[in-house]
């Protein structure tokens, strides 16, 4: 594997990879030290074409934590926003001697096109509506954590709520977690649907208070206040009394019930800001994860195949 | 101390304890290489929601020279200006894995709130028109090193000059500067006062040229040129004529007096070109001060008790 | 050399000195750890009143492969536009403790001025349609290195195609270029061409059909669009039809001839896609060298005397 852009790249066996790599990157990160030398005298770029802080910090922060060096280009979609100018871009990024790009894109398969265009490694940090696949690996990899066991996902009942249509999130936990067994429902109002599921191993109901007790992780995505302008629900009102995760909802999960969301959350409208804090949300733990999950990506991608023992050394 | 959320948090003997820490960090920012390892392996994130870059990087370059790692998250008001989203990204810098948050925000009480929020180290950088601690502190050190004593604080006669009203920069140095038994007097016409001067430890005169002769440090605040859309004062000329530090202004103190300005200056406004170079005026110094201060201020709080002699090692 | 402001500052001994010098930051560059020790401890800040990301992270990829730090200080041309505010900005950055500054500026002299205010040594990143002296540095040592041979210049047939009149590019290569004994031929439409050429080293055309079969370097300039709006050229593809680098055009190159272009580059204005990539276009590989050349100039005016073996030792 030389880059990651989509789940299926890893399949079932390399996403059990990468969540056992991370064990070890969730220790380092919790040493008085949290840095190993393993990708020393290497560099990563995040090229993001669309502004995402807290995702390029969470990269930038696992690149640094394994030694390497980093380079930033954020780029308003603005200036650069012609096939010609993307392609001149990157392989400026990469002429400046990278060893990784990372890219975020609004439009659906950019990282693939660079990938063409360059020889880095790319991890794809989002393109458009279609996958974020760092994303899906460390909401498995708190799943797993969550519930302590290395192998908690054959049958696990898992509900992705919310606006699955406009969401690479939901593309790529519902192939990470139907690849790993889980059963995946899709709960949605129609609008908020993809035009076609054919082909998505998933289940789907419009109805979430039906849905809940027989859940094991209720994930909801974010909803975007511009949706709202699109009519493609009412209201953000209307949408939490029918899709939010009020407390009232919250209670009526099994005791053992999972909840997660991406982040940024609207408190408020697909979760209620007491929900977000009780203790079977696992919200903060995604973000803290996200970096050991990401220093096993990049570690998987750029360490070198001798560098097993560098892994854990202290830097 | 955690957290400097205000200049109270220190009092006299925890502002004297930061100033001679300051020494020590001061001698280190002379060193060809102006490096100790005494923070290696803890992060600093500075997360500011109101522009300022001057502050941040003095920020940054104080941890980067204690070996800290650096986490940089700038936000414009627009796009996280609502409680929930305030909280929903400190909470996600956090959870990163973070040791302290520089916080800048326009609203007063900020810094408090953030510091409810999450566990790490707070160190306000400036919140609405209220405080901005470490400011003050180096402006008080700058005096101190200026005046070649431990303590020429007693009785030390400062006048802090201008827009009071709207400025952090003045809540904090009255607070420091009384605390550490300076007589303050503030001088700006009845506009830029603030509505009611109760409880603060300060004179106050409408008139900078009768307080010039018998002032020992003046300190002129920077006016900000939308205030007169505000019809504060009638022009920028009329302010600098009546409050300006001229040449002909500055040939009136006495021979030892300082002038101190936090910039940006407005040179010609509240100060003219030629007295910002004059020998006795200190403002590249306070910014060459604010850096070993804030090195001390982050030792301070993140520094492990046994690593006092860590301090000055060589990194 | 304290500073580098124009390539006349360097001189044609000079020139082939950073040369040189670049020679051996293209080895360190190609290092699986890309790093020496010579500049540790210093720190190195770019300010760019214009936006360049590309050249700003060129500069500070060189600055940390020789163990620099560095510190990033970007101002939109709106928000510190007048002479007071760029003299407080350089001062106040110079005040934190830097070795070297690097400017760009959409005025031309502005880091003329900067070295006067400040200490630091000054690296001229662009200034107006003046100079970009590191630009020509990296295309002089991207022509040697292809050509392999230390010193190709004397006789040497270069053509710089495109809008001369906008372009610092152009006035840096011309220095450079001829100064190492190579014959200029400046191509463009007579509303491209400076007003006045007196004094300057080179020949000129209006006809890049007649100058390509005795070139032995085609430099393209890069096209801004908006210079349309000024009507100093009917259309984009009237533009291209006449001064562009077509498929064709390059055919009739002689079979040695090098093409180079500063980027970013109008694929399909001043150059076609294709062309781009031909095995004797150089455009990569500038960006490539631009590093290493940076490494050898920040070297030469921070580096010690003394410093000549820590040059090559290993980080």
């Amino acid at each position: 594997m030389t880059s990651l852009l989509a789940v299926e790249d890893l399949g079932a066996t390399g996403i059990r990879e990468v969540l056992r790599l991370a064990d070890s990157f969730v220790e380092v990160s919790e040493r008085a030290i949290p840095r190993v030398p393993a990708l020393r005298g290497r560099t990563v770029a995040t090229v993001f074409f669309e502004d995402s802080t807290r995702t390029r910090l969470s990269f930038e922060t696992a690149a640094k934590r394994l030694s390497a060096d980093t380079m930033t280009f954020s780029v308003s979609t603005s200036s650069v926003n012609k096939g010609e100018s993307l392609r001149d871009t990157v392989e400026t990024v990469a002429a400046m001697g990278i060893d990784a790009m990372i890219v975020r894109h609004r439009s659906a398969g950019v990282p693939w096109q660079v990938s063409r265009w360059i020889d880095a490694s790319i991890i794809n940090a989002g393109d458009g509506w279609h996958e974020h696949p760092t994303q899906a690996l460390l909401d498995c990899y708190t799943v797993r954590q969550a519930l302590g066991r290395d192998d908690p996902f054959p049958g696990l009942r898992v509900a992705i709520v919310g606006d699955i249509k406009h969401s690479r999130v939901a593309r790529s936990n519902v192939a990470a977690f139907s690849a790993l067994g889980a059963r995946v429902t899709l709960v949605a109002p129609p609008t908020l649907m993809p035009p076609s599921l054919e082909g998505w191993p998933v289940e789907v109901s419009h109805d979430l208070d039906a849905v809940l007790a027989d859940t094991d992780v209720v994930y909801l995505l974010r909803i975007q206040a511009e949706r709202m302008n699109e009519a493609l629900f009412p209201s953000l009102r209307e949408y939490s009394a029918r899709y939010g995760m009020t407390r009232e909802r919250a209670g009526r999960l099994c005791s053992s019930a999972l909840i997660m969301h991406p982040g940024p959350m609207n408190r408020g409208v697909e979760i209620a800001a007491e929900v977000s804090s009780l203790p079977n949300s696992l919200i903060t733990r995604q973000v803290t994860n996200g970096v050991a999950v990401r220093m096993a990506v990049l570690f998987r991608l750029l360490g070198a195949p001798e560098a097993s023992e560098a892994l854990v050394a202290h830097a």
